[in-house]
């Protein structure tokens, strides 16, 4: 199934445009896990168990398993999560960005490697950077435009004839997006950016982190980006709901706030 | 010792401004290696010690070991470099471009896991997305400028305020460069753009892919880029030395045309 009617199901079956970020910080994890073989696989697996319901996708950062060369980690959550939950697409957060010929081996390392359904690129080096990712009609792309730290404003609002650099990217990957197979990464601090993004662009999907923890305005994001039919949203949030208790009860206190953080993005959507 | 004065003794011990990118592909690995029980690994051994002599330093691409599930491979090659030849560093290829708390993770695979000394990075999401790099005083960071693929037209290219925009990441690059533990990455393939970025940061180190297999003309990379101390330069070649030969002589042929390559960067120098 192509990434976009499987993302399209996972909207619906679930009612939740929330997407679940796996950042795992061995250090944050709660006191049993320090005697476990593999603490980042056992955490994720039941901050998963606890939320499946209430999600739309999760979404692995690479870096915090590659720090810590838990890449057997990552494949086993991957399959955890497609045959647990089969239907819920994984995103891999990893950022590639290189000439085809590398770019290729970054699509074998996503797709072939971790089996990801989805993952996330850096626009600078241009179309034929992501080309090779497209060589895999059912997987997905999500491509950086708008970024919600403060260094996002170095280069994104540069002025390129009358508008910000992020709109021209925004432009580009609509324009290339002939096999509907590609998407934008846009941070949720700045509604008005989303906005002026979602006018341009009405039928790409926005993978838009920085709720939670990093303060985004979920109201906002949901009313400034939502598409015509309601959905074109994959909101994440990550260290809110990995790390909303320390204690014992993490996995219900991670559930408790990722059905809020669903409840309030379908508040503000409907 | 810190990485600029790594790579300034190592261009001079071996009178070199050559790296040699190490991206192995089994495919491409003579007959036999088909035995080995790590082929990748052993390919590139005998490469390396067929040219220590002859280059300024290595550049893995990480990729090409991701994506075999290799990453044994890569941090036992960094290791053999920096044990059986000292002094030369080693650039990791990562591209990596993320925000401060995933950076830092990134960094952390990059300096820590891998030991490399020096890793190339995105600009698109800002200073704050290179900070956590820098907090490891010894090691360096290319930072993409300008790119030689056909793609890297599309977003760098791109008129901000009367000059392109990977100009205007050159000068932003150069003023962050306090700590003088920064480069740029400036593709082999348009001398003038070279030229351009040497004008306005004339201290800064360029990493220059391209020649070799990609076809950028060495005389004019030299002339253009190099430094008043006729260094500054890292110019990379990595499937024309690789691939020189598919036969049993190909660590010869590796060094045959890695010294070409040396001799001719240097004619061009001197």
């Amino acid at each position: 199934m192509k990434f976009n009617e499987m993302l399209q199901k996972s909207w619906d079956k679930n009612g939740s445009l929330l997407c679940v970020g796996l950042d795992p910080a061995p250090e944050k994890f709660p006191e049993k896990f320090s005697n476990f073989d593999r603490p980042i696989f056992y955490f994720c697996k039941e901050i998963i168990d606890a939320t499946a319901d209430l999600v739309c996708a999760y979404k692995p950062q690479i870096a915090y398993f590659s720090s810590c060369s838990a890449e057997e980690d990552l494949i086993d959550l991957i399959d955890y999560i497609h045959t647990r939950y089969p239907g819920i697409p994984v995103i891999l957060d990893a950022k590639r960005g290189d000439i085809g010929s590398t770019a290729m081996h970054y699509a074998r390392e996503s797709f072939e490697r971790f089996q990801a359904d989805c993952v996330t690129l850096s626009p600078y080096m241009g179309k034929d950077s992501i080309d090779p990712y497209l060589q895999y009609p059912d997987k997905g792309e999500f491509i950086l435009c708008r970024t919600s730290n403060k260094g996002g404003d170095d280069f994104q609002m540069l002025d390129v004839g009358g508008e910000p650099l992020y709109m021209k990217v925004a432009r580009k990957v609509d324009e290339w997006n002939v096999n509907k197979q590609m998407g934008l990464v846009i941070g949720a601090t700045y509604p008005a950016e989303i906005k002026a993004v979602r006018e341009i662009a009405p039928d790409l999907t926005f993978l838009v982190p920085g709720v939670g923890a990093q303060g985004g305005d979920i109201e906002a994001v949901v009313k400034t980006g939502i598409n015509g039919y309601r959905t074109g949203l994959v909101i994440n949030s990550s260290r809110a709901i990995l790390y909303a208790s320390s204690g014992s009860d993490f996995a219900e206190a991670a559930r408790k706030e990722a059905k809020r953080t669903r409840d309030a993005i379908n508040f503000a959507r409907f």
